[in-house]
């Protein structure tokens, strides 16, 4: 019998109802399996928040303006971001990056920041790719480091979060290219366009990837992907790939990590199977994203704060499934008419 | 200003784009309203079962046979319930009370249960009310005991739960009779009737409520409630109407406890205002009475396991309503441009 069987087996002899914890069920499965076991567990999770300017925030796409980006990084070191609150909250630890963030911290007074800037931002994507080749490798591998880094903690479970104003740009851009849904559909409010603003951001978006179609012959998935996205998504994506390997459960939160995780799988579709989708946001088209993907997230909460916080939230419902799976009796040792 | 006002104003000068929170803001204004403060504070969470049998279970409309009931009101005694596992995961107390299974509980034995039997299951209602009004009345005060007796240990939240083989038929007549849903779209598979099982529930609860219609002139809705339901139910809605004069937060599970609570509004309109719907499950008519009660759970997983297991999923997501409200930097703290 093989191990998929087995798990199947001992979650149908609990004493319940046939597939009666729903999606419970599917995610003790999952962890299950990621980490080879009947009895698996979660361990010292850890949250990775990695930090990067967009040089696509200077053609007016976000809301926010791009000192946010910074502020909110200086903010984590008070305790007062969302990310922290739900952090403590969760017993997770949290890792603070700085990829490219477009502002010199003082290493002393924001000692917190975990310094790995490879520039003060991304090129804009409208003219040219967002970054070099050896940038994105340099990214990646601050991702990989930062995950083993964890791994050594103990840490079996990764959450993913990212702050950069305009990233939600890139993300509507791969999930055009990568799963042929029309722009129109890709792009959305941020973190609060109106209508005129949503169109211009659609606007520039459209032009850049024309220009992009016109000189991206030949180009590679990895080639494509760092053309567009921030150094804060690179770490992301080189964080996932590396749990992946490790085995570890990889939290993915809302539209940028989905677009990450979306990414990852065009450079190792293996990566899937340790992700757990934790939330769907108000994001234009973050449902259709996740749809497009067969992704089925835990929650649907109407959250847009970004951070990872969708993921955060949704972990207590994998440590349930997890606890559901090991700790409930079966029918024989519990007594218990097998009614089903 | 009032209290509201002030409220949304704390939430809006959270260090986070305006209503980015989402349902998690919703869900911390009404926290913040039921406890009329700035600061909400959730303490010593409290999770109440009852248990009781069913009259109409002797028509066959349950997949499950009646001896669950009281196996199950053993089984939580050895803490392998799924009960059990998420009471023990959220800091639940948990209270077993027996209001009226079809068996006689050792004392010492079963000593977690607190024995306060009515009758060893209600009457059969396809043919006559389910309990009397002398019964209805000691049911509801035995909710409204447990809850002192909650809150009197610290408590400010209260969860339900319920085991009663049998339960989702009186749910599904409830929300017919006070919802003006028709019956068949208020009748579903209960834990795991096929179609046939459906269609034949469907037929009994058709005939006992032509029957009841011939015979409740001149009912009052708590007459209505008390013809259908079981005393395990009674005890739930005198929780909740309890609960919600001690101003306590109310969790609510899924279809049967929102039938509950259906009910508990019907008697005392205001109870709606200390409920927070935890999860809508796949049960036939969930969804449809939960959207007729303009209600709107925090969780969608698919369960159906009952016992509360809903509501105390969703727990931690109530919890970190209160946390962002009380832990976030506001705007002018955290110096961050209020971009909104």
């Amino acid at each position: 019998m093989d191990l998929r069987q087995a798990i199947q087996n001992k979650i149908d002899n609990l004493n319940k109802p046939k597939g009666s914890l729903g999606v419970l069920e599917e995610v003790a499965m999952q962890v299950a399996l990621i980490q080879q076991t009947l009895t698996p567990e979660l361990r010292h999770p850890a949250h990775i928040l990695f930090g990067g300017d967009h040089g696509i925030e200077r053609e007016g796409v976000s809301l926010s303006p791009r000192e946010v980006t910074w502020q909110q990084m200086i903010n984590y070191g008070r305790g007062g971001g969302g990310v922290n609150v739900l952090c403590r909250q969760h017993g997770f630890t949290l890792r603070i990056v700085d990829m490219g963030v477009d502002y010199d911290f003082d290493p002393v007074q924001h000692a917190h920041i975990i310094p790995r800037k490879i520039a003060y931002g991304t090129r804009n994507f409208l003219y040219e790719a967002a970054m070099t080749a050896a940038e994105w490798e340099r990214a990646l591998a601050v991702g990989r480091e930062q995950v083993d880094a964890c791994y050594a903690e103990g840490s079996n479970v990764l959450s993913l979060g990212e702050m950069g104003i305009g990233n939600t740009s890139p993300s509507s851009v791969l999930m055009h290219l990568f799963l042929d849904i029309p722009l129109p559909q890709c792009v959305g409010a941020g973190s609060g366009l109106d209508a005129a603003g949503i169109s211009h951001k659609l606007n520039v978006l459209t032009e850049a990837v024309n220009h992009y179609r016109a000189v991206s012959q030949g180009f590679t998935a990895a080639d494509t992907i760092r053309y567009f996205v921030g150094y804060e998504m690179v770490a992301a994506i080189g964080a996932m790939l590396r749990a992946a390997e490790l085995r570890m459960v990889i939290l993915v939160d809302g539209f940028i990590m989905t677009a990450c995780m979306l990414a990852a799988e065009q450079l190792s579709p293996a990566v899937r199977e340790c992700a757990i989708f934790g939330h769907c946001g108000d994001e234009g088209g973050h449902r259709l994203m996740l749809n497009a993907m067969h992704a089925w997230p835990l929650l649907h909460l109407g959250m847009r704060l970004g951070e990872g916080t969708g993921a955060l939230c949704a972990y207590p419902i994998v440590e349930s499934a997890v606890h559901l799976l090991n700790e409930m009796d079966n029918f024989a040792h519990a007594e218990i008419t097998k009614y089903f």
